[in-house]
């Protein structure tokens, strides 16, 4: 029997997702077990799977079954999965092929130079691909098309709904707030000692708690492994098939357990999409903001409160080395919350995250919209650092060189980490309206959490859109205060001030 | 510039090889890592990219190439690489798609019958499967074609050049051979005791043990990595990345340190394959024999010999538990050489396993002759084995259900055991007249050892066929005197017969 065009449809997209499946495990291997000297002959490889990725996306058979499903099918998967094709077509036919190819190789050779850049702390060498980089994404904008501001296209690629407008309303209250919070820790009457949580803490001990705690989490075990890495990253090969990986700093279980949690929250996310949508672009999350308010969620509203150590202080201490024995619980709280200006944003506390993504923002912005030029990027940047943390960077590699995403080319991106941030503060006042969080989690009853999660937002995958999502489960559109109050809240309370 | 026509047909042999990478790193990942819920998705993608290899394998874009270049290029890679594309397309050509399909599926089919076959001893429900598989193979044979035997097509996939009547030459006087030494080992006046090898044996010390002794070998840890597997085994997704697999018993150390250098072995001959051969399928072993002739020459050859033990004995104390300080190395020799006669091939002594071979081999002929009926291989394997071995399995699990082989319809596959070991003993001939092994092994100077095989054998790749590189290196035709010269003069020695 003659297939339908939807099972042909079907086919191709399984086709397509195979493919995906194949560069995620090569991504993952790469990142965790490859030996080094395949890395060439496998980037080669990644290289062809991307380019056939590529054809079937932009192919005359895909264009064929969008024009013959759009407005002709009843399936709700298939008519989300006609949307999500469509776009990717449009989105790569507005760019002229010559042009694309030309930009991927600039984005390979640009992150090259940036290594090496901010190896030798050396902007200059960098600058050009940078000002190329920026060039072609102006460029590719003004193929894509937008309402308001052009640096709108972007964020598109990203946080779809999201805009300059919307941005420009709600970072400003954030930066204001955490500024205004930021002055009044710093002349605190209660200073933590993070001194306290350092020392050598071996790595098998980490690795041991960190599944604990993954476990407690809800993350799968069977359908998952934990790995390490040199940065940690959650990759979905499917929902059965979701990897955390971590990174073990023996002189700080910081950044392992923190870490492993932040990933598993990503994690959690791609293990609960509908089996329904497999084999299909709609399996996975639905944008880097929800994503990240998913990862955010766990890191921070769970695991950094005082209700989760009050419950698992007791099975870390019987994880680390004897002289936690010696530490009162409200010390290691505060100490593990610790706010500190500093120049890295990866490695930044709760509350100066957002201030780090708003110094890109505003740069990127403005660069898009040539109202700054390449040349003038570390001076502002350390200008940024100045006003809004109070502290200049000594170098450009601790500064404007830091992040790999601009060398990508990822204009755009980094607005999702404050957003994921935000959502993660509606999503969890919202939870709040129908059970009591600190409860919840000082019963150690992760199931009622993850269970909410999954009910309202993992299940749906790409199905519904980000900012839809976000009004689906809290009844509001982006708002800002949840997190201004969870922040000041929570950091009064340790600070006491 | 217009791309010649060389340059498409390699670009083409190129993206062939990228799926075939991808498809080796997802197998080895399912055997090592892989979440087990993960296994069904995975088994769908690897599906589609395999289907993808075989449509490359057979396109009309293939074919053109291969009418196009065929006698018209200079380039002995291009020309070999024309080759191999020919007879895998020919093969496939010739073979009516929809009567492939229906084997493939019947293939999966009867490999999960035979796992519940197997599991309950119950030839009988396997029977209907394997009848299928045999008239399938007969059908494929014909259409492939063949001037002596039916057999032959099926050999020629597997060991090309190697026929019926060579194998019906050579193999009755091993059969002679070790059949006669195994009734002199068995009333011999001196007994190994492998009880004394028994106990338990750490994993990790296994591990370190098996680690440094690939080393020793020439491994490459840098182009490959050594994973804990159930069936082990070693695969090379280019040469920069061969991976070995190996799996700890911790009551018997036997099965992962011989276990590790038979897989060694094979790891070799691809980390060795000329750089030149990359992204064409010129770019692994030339046959099956000819890569067990590399795993048994460094699992018996080298790793079982007299001069081995004398120079890594002291080494596999140093990760042993301390038991062995007490056991004399002439013991610990014998013990490890142990020869007896039992039902299990992969589970079989040096001497014993080929006779383990021939029994398959000389029921498989007949099947594919007609010769002889599914429904009596049962009665017809226990049979063999009194007349070769004196002992009679118990019940079929035991017996001729043991191996996965005839179930996946590889009938022509197990002569590569026995051929790759005769093989195996004519390198070793034919080195030890250049060099005294005895001397280089006793030295632990591996390197000699390795480079002669690279320079003989592993550089080629599939450059050169199996017999042609038995010919180039030995100066002689498949001869199977050198094995049986060789065991008969190491096990005299051990029993002293």
């Amino acid at each position: 029997m003659e297939k339908t065009i939807e099972q042909k449809f079907m086919d191709l997209l399984k086709e397509q997702s195979s493919y995906s499946e194949a560069i995620g495990l090569m991504a993952w291997d790469m990142r965790t077990k490859a030996p080094k000297k395949g890395m060439d002959n496998r980037s080669e490889v990644l290289g062809v799977l991307s380019q056939k990725v590529h054809e079937l996306q932009t192919s005359s058979e895909m264009k064929h079954y969008i024009e013959s499903l759009k407005g002709h099918t009843d399936d709700p998967i298939i008519t989300k999965a006609v949307e999500e094709a469509e776009e990717e077509y449009e989105r790569t036919a507005k760019v002229p092929t010559e042009e694309y190819r030309a930009y991927v190789t600039l984005q390979s050779k640009a992150e090259a130079m940036w290594g090496e850049a901010k190896a030798n702390n050396d902007f200059e060498s960098f600058r050009p691909y940078l000002e190329e980089l920026v060039e072609y994404n102006k460029k590719f904008a003004k193929y894509w098309g937008y309402e308001g501001n052009i640096y709108d296209a972007l964020l598109h690629n990203y946080e779809p709904g999201v805009t300059v407008a919307k941005l420009d309303e709600v970072f400003p209250k954030v930066r204001k707030a955490l500024t205004g919070l930021l002055e009044k820790i710093k002349t605190a009457p209660v200073q933590p000692d993070p001194t306290i949580l350092q020392g050598h803490f071996p790595k098998a001990q980490q690795e041991t708690f960190s599944e604990e705690i993954l476990k407690r989490m809800g993350y799968d075990f069977d359908a998952g492994r934990l790995d390490e890495t040199v940065h940690p990253f959650a990759i979905g090969l499917n929902k059965n098939d979701v990897r955390v990986t971590t990174k073990y700093d023996e002189a700080d279980f910081r950044t392992a357990v923190f870490g492993t949690i932040h990933e598993g929250g990503h994690a959690l996310y791609e293990q609960n999409i509908s089996e329904n949508l497999a084999f299909t672009p709609l399996a996975t999350g639905t944008s880097m903001g929800i994503h990240e308010s998913q990862s955010l969620f766990w890191e921070n509203f769970v695991s950094r409160s005082e209700s989760f150590w009050e419950n698992h202080y007791d099975l870390f201490k019987s994880h680390a080395p004897d002289r936690f024995n010696e530490l009162p619980l409200d010390e290691f709280y505060r100490a593990v919350n610790e706010v500190k200006p500093s120049f890295i944003r990866i490695e930044a506390d709760e509350l100066t995250y957002c201030l780090h993504i708003m110094v890109r923002y505003e740069l990127e912005k403005a660069l898009i919209n040539s109202e700054i030029e390449v040349k003038d990027l570390p001076a502002l940047w350390n200008q940024k650092m100045e006003d809004y943390f109070g502290i200049k960077p000594e170098n450009d590699a601790e500064g404007v060189l830091q992040d790999i995403h601009w060398a990508g080319g990822d204009f755009g991106y980094f607005p999702s980490y404050a957003l994921g941030y935000m959502y993660a503060a509606q999503f969890a006042n919202r939870l709040n309206e129908e059970i009591s969080m600190e409860e919840v989690i000082k019963a150690g009853d992760f199931k009622q959490i993850q269970e909410w999660l999954t009910q309202n937002i993992h299940q749906f995958g790409k199905m519904k859109k980000p900012l839809e999502i976000l009004t689906d489960v809290t009844g509001e559109e982006l708002n800002s205060q949840y997190l201004i109050d969870y922040l000041t809240e929570k950091y009064q309370k340790i600070y006491q001030f």
